[in-house]
């Protein structure tokens, strides 16, 4: 074990999802967390669950000395973020601050506006985020193996660099430093922007008068699976990060419109060449992703069919470990309309003719 | 076990992925399948493979009595599709000729202009494709449980359309009757514009100059799957729909500019509610789709950290399906530059905190 960077106590500002992982995950490793939230019943409810005490003082000239932080974690919803950074900055005279908001430029603009003392801020957005929001979604391991994004701007002191870091650190997650700009250009283009794609996409199925929803398949699934998110949360990031993400979007209208226009001319020259070029673009842009998939070993795959009964994926996986194969990834797909599954298991493909043997010795109804 | 409906011999004439599937399946009910391909090669194959004996007639007139079809299932690309079933219909006079294309309107358009005995030809196109192509993806089980649609036209007979039903039945597929028209507007709406609004997106990341794709998350991953797609396939498919796929994107292009405009002018009264609006109508739109999560009931979620180690999967689904606890769906997730990934099981909601305690009791580190 690498001891623990954070110092006790830490003060933590709202109790929602990331508010409370952040205090969950501190907690596992002893830190003392002081928890504060608008809401008393937020509050008293984070503090049931384990995430720490509620913090009495609001100030540095009210507390108890062995209450003073080192640390505050503002954990409150972007459009306040600055807000209640100027407020923490000058309430603890003796602490570095840090907030999670998903955007960066916004609370450093307000805190210029606002005078505050910026040498001891520190902006940060741990990229850890769940579909579900609240203290009971909180979990101490959200932001295991995350990237955490460290914004530092001109007036960054090492110690309040070395602050935060500790903290994203000890919460298992990879510190990755950028500037506010830099943050929010990336997180409006694998984030902001998908968001609104995916929502774009879905929206075209209200007005679904001949039910040719009934022919989805996994592919319009996926794209538009994040179109269930919370529109509250989504209008406060996106209001906050507004230029840049209608950059990308305005990019991405551009090559919509050549594609709309080349299909509508589709017997024209050249028409059949822009959505060849297009669908080959496409290729090369999502072989940038990172990942497991992309950018070490291409897996082999092996699809077998399942009952839906209890016990079926226990048994699959006791054949498939009981011959040493490791599973490297996974994907199940359901039927339309009945209780029958495929489930797809990724290996090495050194092993994977070994897995098909095995399984369907065993009996099972594996396709190639 | 229901009697198998589709009368030996059948011939299929194309060995892909499609018509290689075809042939499994029916070689499994003990249907006499004869194959047909323009590549010897392709066609060896698929008879090692399986899917059944090489046809030596390439028409009635030379064919054994009993080698003469009741059914042809052509197999082809798009772009080839009404050319060949014409042919197939012309060197069978006694049989009912159906595709598998991915559009219905083209084939059919084409053998009117030539001149084609409609009476005999009926449409189809099962859902049922994968990422991959060619014989030896192919598989029995393909169209176990997926939409099939028969395109029904003026001249259907009753015949040629319980031929055709027969065998998606046979082959444990959904009959959904529909005519061309209707078809082609609804995977317009529900397969060829999310392909390429996928495209489209993945394409944004090829000039991310600034590695922002070093912050992607699982949402992107999702809405960028499919932009891996094959390249020529989908040229094909795209032109011969092209009309209907560019309407949906020129109505996708007018919502797109609306939000572009109103991000661009976030702090002007009324932008806020148009992007409200929109997540919501998203939020609606997703909701449409059939599955298992979205019309039958919400599962509830259990998240375990898993090591990259053998077996461990073995051990967690061997230790829920000892407490006799059915997995109803479940994800993998990656973290980035780690060997350590989080497996979200999705469960009756009954019974998740039982999960959750049996799980912790055989020391899974478990995440509620």
């Amino acid at each position: 074990m690498t001891p623990t960077r954070t110092v006790s106590p830490i003060r933590i500002v709202g109790t929602g999802l990331l508010g409370t992982s952040v205090a969950l995950g501190l907690r596992r490793l002893g830190v003392d967390v002081l928890l504060a939230d608008a809401s008393p019943s937020a509050l008293r409810l984070a503090a049931d669950y384990g995430a720490g005490r509620i913090a009495t003082a609001q100030t540095a000239a009210d507390a108890d000395p062995a209450d003073l932080p080192r640390i505050v974690v503002v954990c409150v919803p972007p459009d306040v973020t600055g807000r209640v950074v100027a407020r923490e900055l000058e309430a603890w005279p003796g602490a570095v601050v840090t907030d999670v908001a998903s955007v960066k430029s916004l609370p450093l603009d307000e805190l210029r506006a606002l005078g505050a003392d910026l040498s001891r801020y520190v902006g940060s957005h741990p990229m850890g985020g769940r579909e579900r929001g609240g203290p009971l979604s909180g979990r101490a391991d959200l932001f295991q193996g995350r990237p955490w994004v460290i914004a530092q701007h001109e007036a960054t002191t090492v110690h309040g660099l070395q602050e935060v870091e500790g903290l994203a650190l000890d919460l298992g997650a990879t510190p990755i430093p950028m500037s506010a700009e830099q943050h929010d250009a990336a997180v409006a283009l694998v984030s902001h922007a998908p968001q609104l794609v995916s929502t774009l996409l879905a929206m075209r199925l209200v007005d679904d008068e001949d039910d040719a929803s009934r022919l989805a398949g996994q592919g319009i699934r996926d794209v538009t699976r994040i179109a269930a998110s919370d529109p509250a949360l989504w209008v406060q990031i996106l209001a906050a990060n507004g230029p840049r993400v209608a950059a990308i979007l305005r990019a991405f209208e551009r090559d919509l419109d050549r594609v709309a226009t080349a299909l509508e001319r589709i017997d024209e020259p050249g028409s059949r060449r822009v959505i060849a070029d297009l669908m080959a673009a496409g290729n090369a842009g999502v072989a940038r992703l990172p990942g497991k998939h992309n950018n070490r070993r291409d897996f082999a795959s092996v699809t077998i069919m399942l009952d839906d009964r209890p016990g079926q994926l226990a048994r699959l996986f006791a054949d498939a470990g009981e011959a040493g194969i490791n599973i490297e990834d996974l994907r199940m797909e359901h039927s339309q309309g009945r209780e029958l599954g495929l489930i797809e298991l990724l290996v090495l493909p050194e092993v994977r003719q070994r897995l098909i043997e095995e399984l369907r010795e065993r009996e099972w109804r594996v396709a190639a």
